[in-house]
């Protein structure tokens, strides 16, 4: 978008708005052209993104290892308060362009790849930035930037970004407020899709480009807003909220009227809980300590850096060797004390009875959970490993990779996990997630969402913040994952103080990379890549 | 392959082979080079196929509606017997080239999009055929052929190819015994690929891929071995049987052993079932009287034609109005009468009450099944249904979207179905599905293959013949979805003599499409699509 947009969509320090309710937001045009897009522009080959960490909690190639970090990463400066953007013609009182979909002209190729503009003025702001297109650019390198579990994996991104491609003539030439409008109809109309519905429905790549699109619309939405998308949320009407929903297969768990219910009894104590998210921050543990494969050594050091920086909760990935997993946790366990969180997580690694084989001859560590244990389709499995552990005091954590709010419905139908951990990127985007935040009330279980993929923890923050504020009002055994890794690739990193998450000030849902990692990481043409590839050659 | 390679993979009137132990073949190179075929030989936008029919049961554009038909289709002129291809060099004694999967010189570009060559003198046997290259080219081919789903979905295919080329690597170079040597290994391999495990796993496009190169490999794995896939599988030692399985995350419901005691109790009364087969072939019903969207006209002529066929099992298609589908079932009941069986199939379209709520309402028509109430996630909803439907005499049947061997394992844990519906390319190929229909007759849940899709019928009637000769030696309760349409682009189309599929006779896994179909419906350059598409530009 340009400066001068980027500017007057930019929140106040306080994240204020004059409007409460969203729903009653118009969205005016200001008769000012804005540049278009073609659908070349998220053509998977010229999208960006870096490397993230491989599967099994491997190192991602060329990346120094994660170091946990308590003060708040350079986000300080240039967020908020008399760091942010301030622009000519700018400011609260200013209307924003009326953001829409076209295709871009075919004149403007070299800006496909770009990331977002940085507003005016804002600190480490790209060179050139206030050349780059209008609203709707945003929206469509949202699309590609809010693939955070891919980036980095080039064939696997590769494909979603064709998947989102494909789906893209349902947002192109679409006004936001088109879509916002009917947004359980347009989630619909997404997923519903008459022929990428056989390659899902509603799981893999196509999902996870319904997804994609949709972070892209909200974050468009929460900055036409001025706002954070936490906040976006928080001051959302109810009703409207609901509207964003498809209740399609979860009705018989929960029915629109019962969420209502949920959401108006969340307004009750509401303004206090905003205050003291914006104090104190939602809790948070690291996974950074203890991957498999750190030597004893790094393990130690990153725990005793951990502890140094206030954390209390941590997580070790087990599940490849047994005698390895014991000596490992026992490490870890000695080195937090008895009274500190331990959470272990599997990888799918085994199969039902071994896994509760497994894990008895780990409880000697007190583990408050087991992290998917088995396949992530196997509801049974788990409301089994559930049940065998329970006696053992380890709950079962699933959900990084449950692909819809139909598997979600059934593992709490199931009582097959005692901590849900949704993803903001493997489901449909807001519009699902609400929907198990909201079937997660209902049975009572915690939310402690995944995060640590590339991106994840930045924009995953959103959603456990609006669910303490409306939705749970609680913070019994709830926390959110936090990895210290590949956040100085985001224009707004996450700020985390005293092992907390602070809410995000800046509007939007916090997707934006910047250009110049995107560019560096371009596959396969940016340094990053041609260095590594050129080292597999030889 | 050449003409000559053809024809000594060709396999005799009987299907007989000197050899009943495939495990203990040995795959000797013949010394003469093969032809190769480069990774651009499977591009997405090279791949044809014909248009199928679209989602909720309408027409395909530009096709006939299906009429049941009972003779045997062309398909007895060039299948056997004299029709049989002879050529020079062949005979069942002559060795086949060793097969392998290496890269095609660049040279032959022209041969990229083209079908398997025709054995010299077959019928319908294309144009210089024996121009066309080695045992590989029937495997790569295999693999964009062996997508009968996605055929004719332009948007959809391209991501399934895209996704097939991505997992191309793992076969590339390796020769047939490498795979099917340590088959288990090779499908761990594929589902476990460390990128695109993160767009499955093992579920969407990914799996759809697997799948699409794995009932390639089982194609070239039948022709090598000069037999109809069926009679590969059931001349199968039990202990190589196993070895292509993967038991991850299903052995707290069939292990090995258990799996293996099934397969001996199978070798009892084989050759009488074989016989039996041979014979009567495997029992089938039509789904192409009753779509959705035909007038009661239409419906009328077509069963009306069908009942003079011999057609004694009958599915009709419901859930878009109640009032509608009343009307349609007691047409149908009133001429098929109370004794002929009826089934009915929503395809997703209810939540879990509505689904018991609308079948309630049309109990008075008698149906065996009603198939995919709900989202093919909900093995609960299933359940719920199930156990709800149960006091009216109806069960409930899905599987064609279950996305792999965990959700059925589920199914059947919860009684959420009484029939299983098996899915020759949305499972993991040949591989998965055995231990699919192994989990069934565990659980003495009758299999009812999903066919209709372009190919389909062509493919699973293989898998359904080999349970009924090997695992659930009953034909109680049991039967194969038949939909007349599109056949006729097959190399060896279906046959089906007084509603029953005939067991093929030719070697392979009948996944072959005919030259000039796939040249005639080639995305978007093909005579068919142009047309398609000029029109809608109009």
């Amino acid at each position: 978008m340009t400066a001068a947009s980027a500017q007057a969509w930019s929140s106040g320090p306080n994240c204020g708005s004059r409007r409460s309710n969203c729903s009653q937001t118009p969205l005016l045009p200001l008769g000012r052209r804005s540049r278009t897009v073609t659908s070349r522009s998220f053509q998977a080959g010229r999208s960006g993104g870096p490397p993230g960490r491989r599967r099994r909690a491997e190192r991602p190639p060329g990346l120094r290892a994660p170091r946990p970090r308590a003060s708040p990463r350079g986000g300080g400066a240039g967020r908020g308060g008399a760091g942010r953007a301030r622009g000519p013609g700018g400011g609260a009182g200013s209307r924003p362009p009326r953001p829409s979909v076209s295709p871009r002209s075919q004149s403007a190729p070299a800006e496909a790849g770009s990331a977002p503009p940085a507003a005016r003025g804002a600190p480490r702001a790209a060179p050139g930035a206030q050349r780059h297109g209008a609203g709707q650019d945003l929206q469509l390198v949202g699309a590609r930037r809010a693939l955070p579990h891919v980036a980095g994996r080039p064939r696997l991104r590769r494909h979603v970004v064709c998947a989102v491609n494909a789906l893209a003539h349902h947002v192109l030439n679409k006004d936001l407020s088109d879509i916002v409008g009917d947004f359980r109809g347009f989630y619909r109309q997404l997923t519903s899709d008459g022929q990428l519905r056989w390659i899902g429905p509603e799981k893999g790549v196509v999902h996870l480009a319904t997804a994609a699109i949709l972070n892209a619309v909200w974050d468009l939405w929460a900055k036409q807003e001025r706002k954070p998308l936490w906040k976006l949320l928080v001051d959302m009407d109810p009703r409207t909220l609901l509207s964003c929903i498809d209740f399609r297969y979860i009705t018989d768990v929960l029915t629109e009227e019962e969420a209502y219910e949920i959401l108006q009894k969340g307004q009750v104590g509401k303004k206090e809980r905003e205050g003291q998210m914006l104090m104190h921050g939602y809790p948070a543990y690291t996974t950074s300590c203890a991957w498999l494969g750190y030597s004893d050594d790094t393990l130690k050091q990153l725990c005793t850096e951990a502890l140094k920086a206030g954390w209390t909760r941590f997580k070790v990935k087990v599940g490849a060797d047994l005698q390895d997993d014991v000596r490992r946790c026992r490490l870890i366990r000695n080195m937090i004390g008895p009274e500190k969180t331990l959470m272990m997580d599997a990888n799918q690694r085994w199969d039902v009875p071994e896994a509760v084989k497994w894990m008895s001859k780990l409880a000697e560590f007190k583990p408050l959970w087991i992290e998917e244990p088995t396949s992530p389709d196997d509801i049974l499995g788990h409301a089994t490993i559930s049940k065998a552990l329970a006696p053992l005091g380890i709950g079962v954590a699933t959900g990084e990779q449950c692909h819809n709010r139909v598997i979600f419905k059934q593992l709490l139908q199931a009582k097959a996990l005692q901590f849900l951990q949704i993803d903001s990127c493997r489901l449909g985007s807001v519009n699902e997630n609400l929907s198990v935040l909201l079937m997660a009330k209902k049975f009572e279980i915690p939310v402690c969402p995944h995060a640590g993929g590339v991106g994840l923890c930045e924009l995953v923050q959103h959603l456990i913040i609006f669910d303490f504020i409306s939705i749970s009002a609680s913070l019994q055994n709830r926390m959110c994952e936090y990895v210290d890794h590949l956040h100085e690739h985001f224009r707004y990193p996450v700020i985390i103080k005293k092992a907390s998450y602070m809410p995000p000030k800046d509007a939007g849902y916090s997707t934006e990379m910047k250009e110049e990692s995107v560019k560096k990481h371009q596959y396969p043409d940016g340094e990053v890549w041609k260095k590594l590839l050129a080292a597999q050659e030889n």
